[in-house]
């Protein structure tokens, strides 16, 4: 059976001495010092190993089911969900209003980051929620807000999002399903909607749909869609329940993995809903959940892959087989532990580096985020705006491929459902596709963020880069092992934009073409960063003479191996971009 | 559901127009001419299409299931396997003698890659009985040839492989099974194997199992280790079956994929076993099989790869959604097909010029093995050796990469188990692992093969790249698109050699640290070598005013991708390589 251990001591450290956040000016940072976030990380953590890890394998095995309509979620799950809302977990970075504990949401993704590592498909549930509510929150109106949100921060209703019909995903302006306005406001939502995660369930009083749906004689295309609030259950003057909505599940899905979640097929007939936001904008309301909820996706990428590679580290440790070339470290054994081959040692390193680099990277953007939400600074937003599909897309495909390699140190023993690697990969595959399948996340990057605001926002990271640079150049410690390839990948991503503006107008599909390679190019030049900014803390932590220098020597030689051998990808993204779109567009449809 | 079609026109570009197999001077290569080929290959994609692809739904459904230690096969299962048998399928690269049909390995690898695509768990039931008869072949006695061979080529009676135990997987030198030396020359087998591929079905009369096993009082370790021939059904003298043996399937094991094949836990109490080959000499013999395998396996992932593109490219071309960013492309209808987009072209040229350049490499492979044992060629055994760590270790991480490509094409329709692109993913992941796991590929290659005679092989190859190069330098259609980018990259192999040879004697490490990237590195060469080939086999028939056009100038403009889009992977990969040990093996097991 797997097992999941909370990094604290990682989080702590990326908190308090890579961005000291208890020291920022942002609102409800102040409150954030090291034993506030100690305590909470460690309760998070706590919950994470001891009731949502076991329920794992179970969802995996159980998975859902439908009957007559009623869907049952796998044994355990209601009362781990329980205790989950007992503790306030649910509105974390909920604002107090509504129940929330207001904290902000660096936090909340720090959260979430370790329920899903314990459990993915349980954590679902509350984070569609939670992307529901913050839709509701900003676009809501203050009835709308006091009917839905105390309830939904609290998960005693759930929430989810309905976009994707059977014919249209990423191209929701081919959407079919009408809302006809009613009399009293209200509107009458038909149509069919699929792949809706958490769609119904046994673990909520009620579930709040947000549904995107056209109002006829509206405008054509994405244009003219609108996003209503449609409740399961109708909800009376009172607060208390009412009648049963005209939205039914149809049918459940099989998947590749997330057994645990429900992923519905939602069936509105006349349902009723109402407006939320206006009218036709129903698209700018939901991207306001589509972005955070992109973060949290990226997340989940960070979070299968570090808990696939606690257990392959565990089982490197453990599994006695062959002998190191070097001469036998296990001599009273029968044979040496696997960590001792450097093929194993590198693929331990992959994933110890990624992961590391992928939470700092996570976090920033959070951080960004609050400084944005609750700072109102303008230039945080628009760079959390620019990386936030980097977040989703990087962190997803390289969290994928760690999972797949953390499998892969099991040998056989990965390949069979008993030690539970196969579900970390199963599980990890879904967030390259959904919030937008990372091809979307990589044309929003590359055909939208790039040239937002004249390219402000892209110009403002490589300063960032650039400035960071000339501040440590001194630094003897950070020189050869971090400034050097820093600046050598963050090069080579200058040159992928540069050749982005000269190609691109003229020939829109010569940026398309790269699109793919820039956004997994960018990943790495943030995670070079990230590992920049936490070698300097680490190596003053050294320098100051701290308590565990072996913490922060293995961070220097963790950061050393990231920059040492997995920054080279730059290059090879780079003569990938610049080959530009003749050798991807060369053949005919028909040629193929 | 997916669909299959055999890629014949392909088939027969390699091998008549690259390969020129009837030309060659190796015995049963005369009567390959095209005509011949072509009959064998469209009448295999007829059973592959007709009846092993309705069957791949049906096996991941269902599974297998043990029941009083009898294991029921899915449905259709038993009824195609006799049509494969009765239309002389399985043994048609096996001797005449044995009742096979003598056609060399390059059919049957041609074959093998055809059931893979349609059906990888039934195909292999076929494939570990070709690869313990080739072991009965070279190592067995005539009688023992006689006895077994007739029933295993015609898959009356099916084999396995039985290496792996609970505590060892790669270090079989751990091994625990005992062999006991009987009055009647017998051995009574007793010990537990497991991961054993199709160790018990419904599917055959008897199964012989390969079994490893020691023989008390021998060698410590690897050198004690020898082979053993042990039927389920003992076999008379005049070749009826006769009693039960000591062997059962202990229970059969819940995979990721390849669910239509039985994966068992062997127990065997005091079964009788006859040893093949020398006492103590049982690697040897299992390497026989092992590394005609391993060509197969490669294959598997180029077959996954294959027909995973087939279904991604059919979907791209039906799937309406979004606009063509240079112009509506099928302005009557609400959207253009996927396939206008450049991200998604980019996914499938490298899907296409993968499984294109894959099936060179294999073909080739095989046509070395044929060199070999039909030949005597001794450089062709040499080549085929150093080569075969890479065939089955780029094309299995590549063709696995390429399946989840394919099913990213899909969106959440990918991941849902209705189209069977999650099967084409969870069946292909476990040729990264079986036949030895890739990591052990790496090790071959560069702790074995390289230095294998000298360097003789891997300076053979240089040579052969450099020959290729300077024979085509006045072909102006090759030179800016296929020769300069092949030498650039066989210029990073040589540099990876060179690193090893300068550090690895001192420091063993600093090659094993960079095995896998190496491994790759020398796969995008040789496939690179590949492209270059078929291009100059496109480019021929082009200048000679061919029939088809259309055909070899896509293939030209593949192979053009390939080389601009894939091959700068070499860069990175000697990069890492170059950065040696240190970052990898800077950690002690401790400071994970």
């Amino acid at each position: 059976m797997p097992t999941y251990t909370v990094p604290e001591k990682e989080f702590q450290f990326l908190l308090h001495e890579v961005m000291n956040v208890s020291e920022q000016s942002i609102d409800g940072y102040a409150e954030m010092d090291a034993d506030f976030t100690g305590a909470v990380i460690g309760e998070a953590g706590k919950i994470a190993s001891e009731m949502l890890t076991p329920l794992n394998a179970v969802g995996d095995k159980q998975g859902c089911t439908l009957e007559n309509g009623f869907v049952r979620t796998p044994e355990g799950f209601k009362e781990a969900f329980d205790q989950v809302r007992e503790g306030g977990w649910t509105g974390l970075d909920m604002p107090e209003q509504y129940g929330g504990q207001g904290m902000p949401y660096v936090m909340g993704i720090a959260i979430n980051e370790i329920f899903s590592s314990a459990n993915q498909a349980f954590a679902m549930y509350q984070g569609l929620t939670h992307g529901a509510a913050s839709a509701i929150l900003v676009h809501g109106t203050d009835e709308q807000k006091d009917r839905w949100l105390p309830k939904m921060v609290s998960c005693e209703w759930t929430g989810t999002m309905n976009l994707t019909e059977p014919h249209c995903g990423t191209d929701l302006g081919l959407m079919r399903t009408k809302a006809e306005p009613q009399k009293d406001g209200s509107y009458a939502i038909t149509g069919q909607k699929i792949f809706i995660s958490s769609g119904e369930h046994d673990m909520a009083e009620n579930i709040v749909h947000l549904v995107l749906a056209k109002i006829p004689g509206g405008p054509e295309g994405i244009k003219g869609v609108s996003l209503f609030i449609v409740p399961k259950f109708l909800v009376n003057e009172d607060g208390s329940l009412g009648n049963r909505n005209g939205v039914t599940c149809g049918s459940i899905e099989e998947k590749m993995g997330i057994h645990g979640n429900s992923t519905c097929v939602m069936n509105y007939d006349g349902a009723t809903g109402w407006l939320l936001g206006e009218e036709h904008k129903g698209m700018r309301a939901m991207f306001t959940m589509m972005n955070e909820a992109r973060i949290g996706v990226g997340v989940q990428g960070l979070a299968q892959a570090e808990v696939a590679y606690q257990n392959a580290l565990a089982y490197a440790k453990e599994r006695l087989q062959g002998r190191a070339v070097t001469g036998a470290e296990n001599p009273d054994g029968p044979a040496d532990p696997l960590i001792v081959h450097p093929d194993i040692r590198r693929n331990l390193m992959e994933q110890k580096s990624f992961a590391e680099g992928a939470r700092a990277f996570a976090l920033w953007g959070a951080h960004l985020v609050d400084r944005s939400h609750r700072a109102g600074d303008a230039y945080a937003e628009g760079l959390v705006s620019l990386l936030t599909p980097v977040i989703k897309g990087f962190l997803t495909d390289m969290g994928y491929d760690m999972t797949v390699q953390a499998q892969q140190v099991y040998g056989g023993h990965g390949y069979i459902e008993e030690h539970g690697m196969s579900q970390f990969t199963r599980d990890a595959r879904i967030a390259m596709i959904y919030e937008g399948a990372n091809g979307i996340q990589a044309l929003d990057l590359v055909g939208r963020k790039l040239a937002q605001d004249g390219g402000k926002h892209v110009m403002a990271f490589f300063d960032l880069v650039k400035g960071f640079i000339k501040e440590n150049e001194d630094n003897e410690a950070l020189k050869a092992g971090y400034l050097e390839p820093l600046k050598a990948a963050s090069k080579d991503l200058q040159a992928a934009g540069m050749y982005f503006m000269q190609h691109g107008v003229k020939t829109p599909n010569a940026a398309l073409a790269g699109s793919y390679d820039f956004m997994h190019l960018f990943g790495h030049v943030c995670l070079g960063l990230m590992w920049a900014r936490m070698a300097k803390a680490a190596d003053a932590a050294l320098k100051s003479g701290n308590t565990d220098p072996d913490f922060y020597a293995a961070k220097m030689a963790t950061g050393r191996f990231y920059m040492a051998r997995m920054l080279p990808a730059t290059k090879m993204h780079l003569a990938r971009i610049e080959s530009g779109a003749e050798p991807v567009m060369a053949l005919e449809p028909a040629q193929f």
